[in-house]
């Protein structure tokens, strides 16, 4: 009883509330805003590999992030169909992400990798380290947006 | 030498490229994106917990993510005067974020600790417990919304 109150509650505080199969444009949303919440994250690894000023608990949070969102299982929020369409914005997804399942399991796969590497990193506190393996992720990315992702 | 190869060779993937310091319309993207991110992973685990099929291992990745995104310090991203602005969409941060502090500091506190017992008993694969500690996070959402975020 008291779980599915609190449960219900919760509609109140999730945009929609309908969650019950995610929209098209939710999916796209939803997956633009796990890219940049990312890039929000590696442009604060970088400030603090390049800055000068590297605060060890900043970037243990923010390899943090982007190994959780990475982990988080994005691949199902690209839904048949969804490379036209709008979230935030215009989706950029290519077509071949729906024909060429296979590079572009082994491109997630890459970037998995060198995210949970990223964390690892993180929490030895070796500025060079850490800018070595966030460099890693980046061509991880760059991989993947060069194949899967349209230029503007 | 080759740390800085590496990291000048991510400027390539992040948006921009210029990330020393954030800008007033990219930290209220970027927070929009945590809020949006978290709102599709706590879409997923009411998913799980009302939907019948009950899927521990998604459960466990979303709310990973949640907690990740909870800790990561999104409070940087609320720099004076971005109460006004657009990120992906006009900002609905309400002013007094920034003259009630000790209030604000309790709510996100409250999150937090709500966010990281969610990581903890999705651990559990119980569902019934999820769905309760989904709540409780669902509650400190709403109560900071009420306080501080403008309705549309």
């Amino acid at each position: 009883m008291k779980t599915k109150f609190l449960v219900a509650a919760l509609s109140l505080v999730m945009a929609g509330g309908a969650f019950a199969q995610v929209k098209p444009e939710d999916a796209i949303k939803y997956r633009q805003s796990g890219y940049a919440f990312m890039a929000w994250n590696m442009g604060r690894i970088k400030m603090n590999v390049e800055g000068g000023q590297y605060n060890k608990d900043e970037v243990i949070k923010a390899a943090n992030a982007i190994q959780a969102v990475a982990n988080s299982g994005m691949g199902s929020l690209y839904l048949p169909g969804t490379d036209k369409g709008k979230g935030w914005e215009e989706s950029r997804a290519k077509a071949n992400i729906w024909t060429e399942q296979e590079k572009l399991g082994k491109a997630a796969m890459a970037f998995n990798k060198e995210a949970n590497e990223l964390a690892k990193v993180a929490q030895t506190g070796d500025a060079a380290a850490v800018g070595a393996q966030l460099g890693k992720v980046g061509g991880t990315c760059k991989g993947c947006h060069d194949d899967f992702k349209a230029k503007r």
